[in-house]
């Protein structure tokens, strides 16, 4: 076993957090119903941990906490909140401190915190932002869920492309609408087509009279407001951009993404992916209830039992050969599950390939073969043990061949199988992380049960 | 099946990577060993990109394009390329071009290039830099591998905490030396203590007599040089920092890490959990050969002989019981193989929540209770199913009843292993993601095994 990665996990983990101590201060103001000693509490606390901390309360703890907090959560507190209790907390939120949190939100935050809401709520958090806010945050909803357009924000600092950077630093002085974080000047011509950026440091780092269009970066590139914001986070991470423009499909600037965004797209994606291989929505979280978690599990236990049920009659079929050599129930298994681990271990990796586009059209012959050759060699090598093992063990060398047959056989159509329907489901536009598993694990189960049945009819019997 | 996040997959796909026209072109290139064309096709192509293709190619098809197109592998390329195949290239390129490169890249960069190799080559590589980024990245040699200290640059902009804006300008236009890429500005004090930072957009938006302390950033937070890089990737994210200043023992600024290195880290960490929920080793590379491969895969795989066998141990208890009825052993991977996707989901969800800190020792408990009850209530939404099923297919409600009640026991099973089995190895300091797995579908299956068998022996014999 590797030993996880981490020098100093107990002491670093907290430090991410909200210390024992506090919690501890946290539940005593609760108890007592004392907001001033709560406010007192989580003065310095960073939004992020104080968001954490609400979402790690029981529901009716969480109630009691709003009764006393609600007026202090601002816009950074409630952008840090995670989906699954977000309603719950607005929903207890006075509607003043509501508008005004969103007020001071930008507008991907408040872009992230209406879409998924019904029309009556969204048009009442629309109501409170200023006009110019409110037509971002209403072009932004226009593009698709999951969209660049989605995930921008439309406060863009721009200047005309013939300026110096005098004229640029004198224009950032005077304006009070920055946004809080910021990393390139975009340089647009006069339709607004994005035609360079410059980074602020070689804003700060060049004399005034230098012309902004001599300090451009080299690697200057736009995203389209329809694209993924997988494929943008993808993006950001492959060329390291730090902040990119997002035009409309006229080319015209609309917004820009920042990296910090990407990166949370980044973390998301893993965890759906993640959790779909495990055949877990990704929709749950560690705040769900029983009933929830019970429902959101369910519907693939259910699938699992139809295809458990294939393999039951493909063993029911060797009934006869079964009762004539019992031992036979008791070994099928270890071939279906190795099967079933070497599926899984050909798929992961051909999963994990899609994602990042290591595995495209250009090697996918390649990835194919090398796996049905690796699935050889370990069937081979699997083979050997088993023979020698069911010699040694079970005192009969025919039942271990007839082990290592089925095994040769089954790594190889797992191999191929872990490989293979990712590649078809990716192709027909399917979330390859989704649903290969049962497709992969069905298939050894079926091919390791019927190998070594078939072979010990054939052979043994 | 839900379809892909993406509404323009195939489109935006090529759009990250060499287009199918320039890869004709450099594979011509290559057959005809026009080392010119060769530089015309990839001169406007993306340092990453140039890397990727490198990696893809085979081998043999490797060696031909570096006799061509080593000259121009610079420090950019020769970063973005993977590790599989990074010494490979490293070893084709002439000496010269292997300083120049390392000598333009910063010292991050230089640290990951040369953190595993041998010593003399170690040496070869150091000797090729200036002084100042030898001493830099030999401090950074001296912290822990997957440290903040190995992740960092020691290029930093800092400036003496009374300054002004204007002071600070001033001083950026006459440094010659700069990063490529600084976010902040870095306030210490004369021990070289970090006190706080200025993000670049406010300093170019404040007025000239404006000090510097005045517009420093609320959220100021240092890394110590000896933290995990994976909590440095979770800090990232969590509270949005776009670069952060790294500190010794002493507390005094040693480094600064930046958002794209973090979020490199971030994806390294989640490919790992990923591959090693799969029983893949992450060293596993799309570009590896078929060897390689099975030679990776084989250890997981010879375990799951030794824990498969031990479920048959569990089955040959049974050998009387199957004999007498047949079906049995038709029927009983039902229960297990249900029982090992239960037991995988709960797991996926505990590795995910240690990894993210939403499981922590304070929800614990709930946690593992939650478990239990969502198995139980799928475990009898199963049962009925079966017993219903057995009732009609099999027509022998008795036979679907004993399924069942298996079944709810080893959801149970399956849904406490699934959560405990992390949860301990955590504790233990050693990684969840690894080892989980075999555990859990050992339990799953020897539970299955025995309590379908055992109760099948006890109601229907």
């Amino acid at each position: 076993m590797i030993e996880k990665r981490d020098a100093q996990s107990d002491s670093s983990d907290d430090e991410f957090q909200l210390s024992q101590h506090d919690l501890d201060a946290v539940n005593r103001a609760i108890d007592e119903g004392d907001g001033n000693a709560l406010d007192a509490v989580l003065e310095p606390v960073h939004a992020a941990d104080i968001a954490d901390m609400i979402e790690q309360l029981t529901p009716p703890r969480r109630r009691q906490f709003l009764d006393l907090y609600s007026g202090e959560i601002d816009g950074d507190i409630l952008s840090e909140i995670d989906e699954s209790v977000r309603d719950e907390v607005i929903e207890q939120l006075p509607r003043e401190v509501l508008a005004e949190a969103v007020r001071e939100m930008d507008s991907d935050d408040v872009v992230d915190l209406i879409e998924d809401m019904e029309a009556p709520e969204q048009q009442a958090i629309l109501a409170a932002l200023d006009e110019s806010d409110r037509v971002a945050v209403e072009q932004s909803l226009t593009y698709p869920e999951y969209s660049a357009g989605r995930l921008m924000q439309s406060e863009v600092v721009t200047a005309p492309e013939h300026w110096t950077v005098g004229e640029t630093i004198d224009f950032l002085r005077q304006e009070d609408w920055l946004p809080d974080q910021f990393y390139h000047v975009i340089l647009v011509d006069p339709r607004r087509h994005p035609v360079g950026y410059v980074t602020l440091g070689k804003l700060l780092s060049s004399r005034r009279h230098i012309a902004l269009r001599d300090i451009t970066e080299d690697s200057f590139r736009t995203i389209s407001a329809r694209q993924d914001e997988g494929d943008v986070a993808y993006a950001f991470n492959k060329y390291h951009l730090i902040s990119a423009p997002v035009v409309d499909d006229h080319d015209r600037l609309v917004g820009v993404i920042t990296i910090d965004d990407a990166m949370a797209v980044l973390d998301e994606e893993h965890e759906e992916d993640f959790l779909r291989m495990a055949r877990v929505s990704d929709e749950s979280h560690v705040s769900d209830g029983p009933l929830e978690t019970a429902r959101q599990r369910l519907p693939w236990l259910v699938v699992n039992l139809f295809t458990a049920s294939l393999s039951a009659l493909v063993i029911s079929r060797f009934e006869a050969t079964l009762a004539q050599l019992v031992i036979l129930a008791a070994l099928m298994p270890i071939v279906a599950s190795t099967g079933g681990i070497a599926g899984t271990q050909s798929l992961a990796v051909a999963v994990r390939a899609l994602a990042t586009r290591e595995l495209t059209g250009a090697n996918a012959k390649r990835v194919v073969l090398r796996e049905l050759l690796a699935g050889l060699l370990n069937g081979v090598g699997l083979a050997v043990i088993l023979t020698l093992a069911g010699g040694l063990i079970l005192g009969d060398f025919r039942i271990g061949m007839v082990l290592g047959m089925a095994m040769i056989a089954n790594q190889v159509v797992a191999a191929m199988g872990g490989v293979l329907v990712p590649l078809t489901l990716n192709k027909l536009g399917l979330d390859p992380a989704l649903s290969s598993g049962t497709f992969v694990t069905t298939m050894t189960d079926m091919m390791g049960f019927f190998a070594f049945l078939g072979l010990a009819s054939w052979v043994l019997i």
